[in-house]
């Protein structure tokens, strides 16, 4: 038995993986793979319609925010959002709380004038900062609802009437969250929402046409909201593979329900470190990611012994971050509660040895 | 049985679905999907090193050659090409043979001057335009080695000084060339490389750094060099399907093997094509692709009842594109020379009938 812990990408739905192979050699009783057919055809117009449908829906989105599914990561729309929403001679303000965090500020820098509200580079990113004011003359805010790397995530959405644009990579679907209050949300596909190869956009229209800048065809939203998010040839199958897990998703209840489980998930395992003085989570409380744990050993001695123990008990994906070092376990929509359980019987059992 | 004819994405050898569908169940006995290992795992890393070694060693590249499995579909190389060559007080020099080769100049004029050095447009893109003049003060000369829209195809590598920049995306891997002679050559996978979702580009090193332009990282050839195309989390499953493509083509003996049966392929079709009055292709015999054939019927009103018996053949992607009607047959790679036969077969007893 594997336990993925992996942070990206990491664990799918195992109904996923069997529909996906299945559909890999016959699509939908076809005799033909999903590789091979053409994206203008009804076959796949039908996958990416009830992709775009299931987002709507499981994220309770009103007629302005449209959904897009886009080639490339998340790095893509770290360069594509301020092409689209920062005109040279404006400012956007970014919120600096990981690195992830910290690199659309890089390349936004490129388009207009980028002012950092505030950065927790302070203390290696370990607490998200508050208290910040956002400027009322800025184009947009953009913030990272949940760091991968370090382990923090913002739990409330920032009280400001200036456009929010959001990397939601690493939470997105896993919480319920007011969506529509966002000008922009945009997330790499291989957390939540599928496998690597796809980037998932939800904006808001109205957001759009406002730069003055010309810009490349695939760069445009606009463009791609008019042809029905198929501008050019899509990544059909990871389009295919995020349709599944949405629908894996919608069968387990949608967001609420799937928040309950993660909300199980993360307090479990969160009221283990607390408890065992051996671990210690590197992130203030409040911010703790209820979808990856970092922690490291008070001994980091004990780090190595405790690495392999989890490998033998079959899980992958625990060592840390270099940037932080010890461990980070991702807790994901389909990590089911029975890894978690494990993981931490694993850890009780470590600290009675070592203790 | 099915024969797929389609002009991309399109028919792939039959083990490579096997093994992909395979993969995804269970990737080299791991016990893990494909679609939840980490990027930055041996277990990838491998998979991405062979399927750039399989396409230096298949294009015979030299070592000033570096390959790059890139986010986007070749729409996204018509622009990141004059970002990285064109600078904006500077000329690019482009050839406008086909709706495909239209596109990446409107693009380009984004970034500098575009001189257009030819066009068949005038008569529908049915010819490639001879005898034009390369300015020799141009950063580069920009075509499309095959036009899958309406079925021309450059039969050799154009005489200039200057860098060569070449859309393979239709006949990539699919004949002999010296590929050494390109600064630069991008393909879509999704007809002779893989599926779609992945962009593959050959780039000369030394033609890269020389505009003043900042750009985006993920747009920077020289960064996904430097990051031995792993700037960030690539397209996974899209890379993999490429290695497995990759190495069926080695298996069949490489191009010069695979060149052969297409020659084939496409003498069969053209043959025929020719010899029975009731179908015309439509273009210039000197400038026939090879890849991509297109024909229609001297009588219109026959089209449909051909289509149908197509269809009722297991024939699929015979229909022509909208911009040119009549009739495509694609002829990539993975397309068995039976496919063709049968065809052919069906368009005698269709000629017998309908004469």
């Amino acid at each position: 038995m594997i336990h993925n812990f992996n942070a990206g990408p990491s664990i799918l739905p195992r109904q996923v993986f069997e529909q996906a192979s299945q559909a890999i050699v016959d699509f939908n009783n076809t005799g033909l793979s999903i590789l091979e057919i053409g994206h203008r055809t009804p076959l796949f117009q039908a996958v990416l319609d009830e992709a775009r449908a299931l987002i709507k829906e499981l994220m309770h989105l009103d007629n302005d925010h449209e959904v897009l599914f886009l080639h490339g990561g998340a790095t893509t729309q770290f360069f594509q959002v301020p092409m689209n929403l920062l005109d040279e001679d404006a400012k956007a303000a970014y919120l600096d709380c990981g690195v992830w965090g910290s690199k659309p500020i890089k390349e936004a820098a490129l388009f207009g004038t980028v002012e950092v509200v505030a950065s927790s580079k302070d203390k290696n990113y370990s607490y998200i900062p508050k208290h910040f004011q956002i400027p009322e003359d800025a184009a947009y805010f953009h913030y990272t609802t949940n760091n991968t790397i370090e382990g923090t995530q913002m739990h409330a959405i920032p009280d400001t009437r200036i456009p929010l644009v959001a990397d939601m990579s690493s939470d997105i679907l896993s919480r319920n969250m007011d969506f529509n209050r966002f000008a922009l949300i945009y997330a790499g596909a291989q957390k939540n929402i599928g496998a690597a190869g796809v980037n998932m956009v939800v904006v808001n229209k109205n957001i759009l046409g406002k730069v003055k800048r010309r810009m490349p065809s695939m760069m445009d939203y606009r463009k791609h909201i008019e042809n029905g998010s198929m501008l050019n040839t899509p990544p059909v199958f990871a389009i295919y593979v995020c349709m599944l897990t949405l629908r894996w998703l919608k069968e387990q209840g949608g967001v609420t329900a799937i928040e309950k489980i993660n909300d199980q998930k993360a307090a479990l395992l969160y009221d283990t470190l607390d408890r065992i003085p051996l671990f210690r989570p590197t992130v203030e409380k409040a911010d703790r990611s209820k979808m990856n744990v970092v922690f490291v050993m008070d001994n980091p001695d004990q780090e190595k012994a405790f690495l392999d123990l989890c490998k033998k008990e079959g899980m992958i994906g625990v060592k840390g971050h270099r940037s932080v070092g010890g461990f980070r376990v991702s807790l994901y929509n389909a990590l089911p509660l029975s890894s978690v359980q494990i993981l931490v019987e694993v850890m009780q059992h470590f600290a009675l040895k070592h203790a």
